[in-house]
């Protein structure tokens, strides 16, 4: 299975509806559609979306079944992403070698169109046409809210930004609701659309758990320096901290052996996901 | 009917589901938690929950089936507020006679607790056990994240920090958006739960977004000084506002004559939520 090829066309497909649900930068007020547009286009790798697709086709269904769950974990990352930059959060003036959004529209407008993404990513999961049994599109929109809430997502950033130093497992609990609960929220999200029943549903959210630490150790290993207090390069030398990101990555992939063909999107995924460094 | 006692029941009851909702203080992140607590409890006077649940009752429900609404829309609020207080928004030190949520916490705690309020909204729509058919909490769902999103509220935020000058129309096109959308919504989401089919549901909207707008009118008349940019005392005299809030409370009032007693709390709201300057 090519992987690039899967990405490419995973992510055009999430554009596509992207640029449909987001107004447009010519809609008022327009300073603000600008503003929301700068950092989800182009984006970055999709890879919460593809993600939430191939757990789609993980269940035997079309990817784009998945699509409001795709469109929705990427305008959650884009709106954390535009917060976190704020300067009051990690202050940072560049991401994905363009201005951040309050460099270019100011720290007021960049506040809000982060708020209007959010609120966006629940509006896509309430009102997109769609086949699925409304009990599942709740019961993705509850998954999604609650990654996005204070015992995750949001939890996860105020204990980044208060952490000095601390060990190995306490770097991992940020990096477990930081970055790892959305990329299971993705995945589950994409296998709930897709029809999985509750015991699939789970093994999946843990294998995606899995991978989501895993990931967060390759993006540490790929910042070399370890400026980040929050960096598990502050407490392993890199070739220990790569052999704890292949044994996550290995114990998530053994969660999903018996899925055969159907589980290769998910599976090279994963590989690519935490591998990407090298 | 006793406006004040209804206020004061369905308060206590919103208050009492809110405090279920929201993680306590005493859970980690704690200063998180205890943030978002901050302007939440004991909060103001809950007129939107009053009104989502006054548009349940509206539709011979029992106001209880529309306790997920009202705490949503009452959160959506919180985190607004939280968010035009900051610094770089309307940075305002005090609110409801206490500090504002940054001035007690600090800005990013603060930015993180209005995105956790926001996210807590949708949880609970999509969470809480209800009877409801999951199509009409959907619709609910949509409804609330519309309205919190760029076409209204943070939309109406954005042209708000953005004014200069304009007539009455240009702030009235604010207020629609800022205000008054959100007003709507609290009747129509009540409503909604409550059983109310579509031609009800869009007279009750018609009949909020005029109570909305009347609202800030009497907010701007409640502020004498005017000092705002965006107050329609800057382009009519007190007693010419005064006069166009009565025209459109009157005009709402009229689109609901025909609902009888059960009315009678929307009624009450209406009448109270325009004319409390006096």
């Amino acid at each position: 299975m090519d992987i690039e090829a899967y990405l490419a066309e995973r992510s055009s497909q999430v554009n596509r509806y992207l640029d449909e649900v987001v107004p447009p930068a010519s809609e008022s007020p327009t300073r603000l559609h600008a503003a929301m547009r700068h950092l989800l286009f182009p984006g970055g790798k999709r890879l919460r979306p593809a993600l939430a697709f191939a757990g789609c086709e993980a269940c035997g269904s079309p990817a784009e079944v998945a699509l409001p769950a795709a469109a929705a974990v990427e305008l959650v990352h884009t709106y954390s992403l535009i917060h976190d930059d704020l300067p009051c959060m990690d202050d940072d003036d560049e991401r994905r070698d363009r201005p951040t959004v309050h460099v270019s529209f100011g720290e007021a407008v960049a506040l809000l169109a982060g708020d209007a993404l959010l609120a966006e990513a629940f509006e896509v999961l309430a009102s997109a046409p769609s086949d699925v049994e409304p009990e599942r599109r709740l019961g993705v929109l509850r998954e999604v809210a609650n990654t996005a809430g204070s015992r995750h997502l949001v939890g996860g950033q105020v204990d980044d930004l208060a952490f000095r130093t601390g060990d190995a497992a306490a770097i991992e609990s940020i990096h477990r609701r930081k970055s790892a609960a959305l990329i299971a929220t993705s995945v589950w999200a994409g296998a709930c659309l897709g029809g999985a029943d509750p015991a699939l549903l789970e093994r999946l959210r843990s294998f995606a758990e899995g991978v989501g630490v895993a990931f967060q150790i390759a993006d540490d290993l790929l910042d070399q320096e370890g400026e980040e207090p929050c960096s598990l390069l502050r407490v392993l030398d890199p070739e220990q901290a790569r052999l704890r990101a292949e044994e996550l990555l290995d114990g998530a992939l053994s969660l999903i052996e018996d899925l055969g063909e159907r589980g290769e999107p998910l599976r090279e995924l994963a590989r690519y996901a935490v591998r990407r460094d090298r």
